[in-house]
């Protein structure tokens, strides 16, 4: 019974048979295919404003890409500290920025706020001896699960645009992070200051379906060819394109978030005592204790380690497609420890 | 009736089928999957050899990867000037290489013989000044059709390890070469000298699945750092992997390669006065003219044209899924013209 | 009255002899020359071991060749979050190591740890997802003037090897600190440890003179094409490497630096109860207030804001050409506030 | 007698005599001292125009960073086959360019030529595959020792700039190439159309001093970000500005070219049956024949080989320096061959 991560999911119906009818035939290579060339409109819509999107096939190549579009080589990027970009990406921000410099900031849940970030600028005020602060990345939901309020966004911006800083938003988890808030998708991104936005649909059904959507279209000048460069221009585009566009369409990327959050709500309420985080997505952080870890394990429960060693912390995460008699499972065992 | 590229075709079923079969439940993320630890197996089969396979989306990561694997940031490689590392990838190599140089070197058919190879690096020999020659990178089938002979990769590759050379195959249409040779995957590959390969599934039927193989394990040291800091570790790696088990099962490469290079050898033979090229692969290319190219295409033919602008030369690329009337049409148009 | 910094410093008379000794007629260029080839075994006696070395123009570029000889692209090293390469180099390692990260640590004195490294290791325990450790940096003397004791050195580097991470030591300051220890060359470098070192004499008299000493010949692999690369190979090496000789001989270097030392010493005893730092090389930091720094700026003495703004504090650098009536002077102002 | 290099040369008194001069007491360091503030101006009387000047150390750090500037990382940068860019900066251009490329063109003299611009360009037309043309370099004087005309560079210029290419030029010999055409410095640089140029003194008399200059103020941008990261923002930069300044001064610049020149002349005009390039600066190119070389060699002679292996060429270069006697023994053993 697996609890490891939303990467360990199956792909949705939805977007299985989305691949499958676009599978009909010949279509122009490159992204010149009708899916693709109907993203802008489509998450136009979702966003409720004009943007443009650009498919690739993983969170790590959208994040990077969009932050080296966003930033020169001699740039820094201000970050969570517990941020995939910082952590989990083995220095591709770095690659793709051309060195670029990520400034790991502290924050509660895992979450940058303006204090924080105003102190970080003031502390190191820019001169050609140093890196030149561009660009601030936020989580939506954090590495905490966590979600961020539009208000907090929206003040982060404000600093952040206020000292010529860009806005980038991870959003690997974002169809969480708006079923928790039931906001619409634009309180969170573009109304409250996001410039580019890393688009996840993968972790949430999709097979390899990751978006880069910028809301301010002059920024995308040499996003295409940064992207073709790093070989994540896809020949066959349309296939990811067909997957973004179900993701969209009546609901499927609500249904399945919502999906993953109520499991991850049953998970939080049954060690409600132990939670080292509020479960506000998908993801559980508790403390445990290393022989209560111990013991759900030879129940059969995999699940990560979180914290320093010996620290008793686990993280669980729930997906679109886990199984209700696991969790079910999962909540006795916790609930008995 | 499209005969632009067989980047335009569909998935073929079989490897449709596979993605299907791989989507039971979870698994294990980041390429710790069955259908991903099988790879090594398989393609060793399949190369009559102990090789490390490493699954990517696209052909340009695979070579931009493998190259940069092979080469420090001050190393030169060696390709033809046609090559897709060259001409049409936007500078990948010299991205994932950290600067490294590509030298175009002229050839006929698209190919690099060994006395050319000679020429140019007597032509520069190495110092502190200069860019170090450090691999030479041909392609399976060539750029212009053709494919390149066992001897001739031996000839090449004895010369480059002669010279401290790394030798690395683009074979994006590998699979195509291989069925026109009628010799084995070893015969081209290891046992001619290649150290590194890409090979390419995507164009052949796959959805987008493409490896790195590495004939010399030693050599994979630090590709999967690197893979995972492009962007280019997929997090449900199943998917391109079970796409990979099932290209090199049943003969399928082989039965898509061949039908694709039949449609070719039936168009090419349809045109046999005009050829520029012979026809060893699934592309065709042909001096029709301008008035020739115009008047195929107000009969609805797509195709790219090649050479100098007014050189009246077309490129037509057959797929494993073209459709057979639609060659036939192709056929006819071209013996009446 | 400059207090300001010793890169405001004039070049010694020595040192400029030498620039008009070695230009005696033509020579050959690019290192070839007798002065540059001297270096080798000019180190090796001050250091007591077998060295290679190259000699460069600034230390930001000593810094950054040295860190990118020794850590892949995808390498983190560490660094206290006050060193010149984290402050002052606008991202230069970043750059020339092709996009590695540094990991910025705390620690007094603007010293790094064992204990802060050992926690800073475990705590991001590598995996294909992350940034591999694979160095470590200090500074001899540190941005805020303190010695490093052979004893913390040995300390670090046994852990630092123990982990497989290569030690580099900015030795920008490395005479200051000498002077101030009371040791040999040895005894704060290979003997302790330290694997590849840049070494300063800008500051403490040269035109544009520092070396990369590698305490490890294994290690220059790469170095030489990289320095080439970078613009950092001298056509004239000749000057440089001439005053590099002058430096070492004759004690210039240590009597350059007890002169600095030794100013710096009477300014911190003239400001001993306002001190933030013991004064263990040229440098003296020392909080005198918004008040009393405006009222020494008034009397015509310049030196650097340092900390936070509004903090009060300030940094005094003393250099080896420093007019003994203006430390008088100084001393004089700091014991009256 | 070395007639190796102009790189072998010594430094002329006039500039040393300006480093001494420069050397009275402390001042601002990293080009906040009187005399890098007052390159501009100096530059600017020079060109005839408004300039802004950078002092570098060597022209490869000069044409690596001028060229970075004016290209994004998935440009391409044209340049003759034999430029010091593409065969002697060890990939210099591609490291600081983030993985630029240098398009290799043939030309006569070492020249571009407007019409072999224009082709390469129609060969090639841009898209989101390939690298995009940004830049065209020029060397004046040549690898091979001509002097390009005025009109030469406006056409190449007029071409480049209608093409949306920027024009860089390489003038590590610019004083030679003056010398012989007896125009004004405006005239082969901003006003036939160039936007950045290096200019070199150091061949000429300098000790380490070259500059970017730009004519494009706009251009300048990120510059200066670049060069600190790159370690080539001098700390004590009043040296290199004062060797630089007095290098304009009194026509120090135009002396010291005119002796190369004559010296050159000599030469040539003593093996004017065998010269391979007319000449037009401080450097001979001769077909002397394999015992030639040798016989010339056990008199004394130091020189390059030139051309293939075996071909029997001979490079001379004669430099500010040149002992008259020698140039003269050189013509009499030329003469008697």
């Amino acid at each position: 019974m697996s609890f490891y991560s939303d990467n360990n999911a199956s792909v949705c119906p939805e977007l299985l048979a989305a691949i499958q009818a676009a599978n009909a035939g010949p279509a122009r290579a490159y992204g010149d295919d009708r899916w693709t060339l109907a993203l802008d409109e489509a998450f136009g819509r979702f966003f409720g404003t004009r943007v443009a999107v650009f498919p690739v096939t993983t969170g790590t190549a959208a994040n990077a890409l969009a932050l080296a579009t966003l930033t020169p080589p001699y740039g820094a990027v201000f970050a969570h500290e517990l941020a995939h970009v910082v952590r989990d990406e083995c220095g591709a921000p770095e690659f793709f920025g051309g060195g670029l410099r990520l400034v790991p900031l502290a924050g509660e849940g895992a979450k940058l706020d303006a204090a924080t970030l105003e102190r970080a600028l003031d502390a190191a005020p820019p001169s050609v001896h140093t890196v030149q602060p561009t660009a601030v990345t936020i989580t939506q939901a954090t590495e905490l699960g966590r979600a961020y309020r539009p208000a907090e966004i929206e003040a982060l911006a404000a600093l952040a645009h206020a000292r010529q800083l860009f806005v980038h938003m991870d959003g690997a988890r974002i169809a969480n992070a708006l079923v928790t808030l039931g906001c619409s998708a634009a309180e969170i991104t573009w109304r409250a200051g996001v410039d580019a936005l890393s688009f996840g649909a993968t972790k949430n059904g999709g097979l390899a379906a990751e978006a880069v959507v910028f809301f301010r279209p002059e920024l995308v000048r040499d996003f295409e060819l940064r992207r073709k460069r790093a070989g994540h221009l896809l020949s066959k585009s349309r296939y990811a394109s067909a997957q973004l566009l179900a993701y969209l369409s009546d609901d499927v990327w609500r249904r399945n978030a919502a999906r993953a959050n109520e499991a991850a709500r049953l998970v939080g309420a049954a060690c409600s005592a132990t939670l080292i985080e509020p479960v506000e997505a998908n993801e559980v952080f508790a403390r445990l204790g290393e022989d209560g870890k111990a013991r759900l394990r030879s129940q059969g429960f995999e699940f990560y380690d979180w914290g320093a060693r010996g620290s008793g912390e686990a993280r669980f995460v729930c997906s679109w497609d886990q199984d209700p008699a696991e969790v079910a499972a999962l909540c006795r065992a916790l609930s008995a420890a």
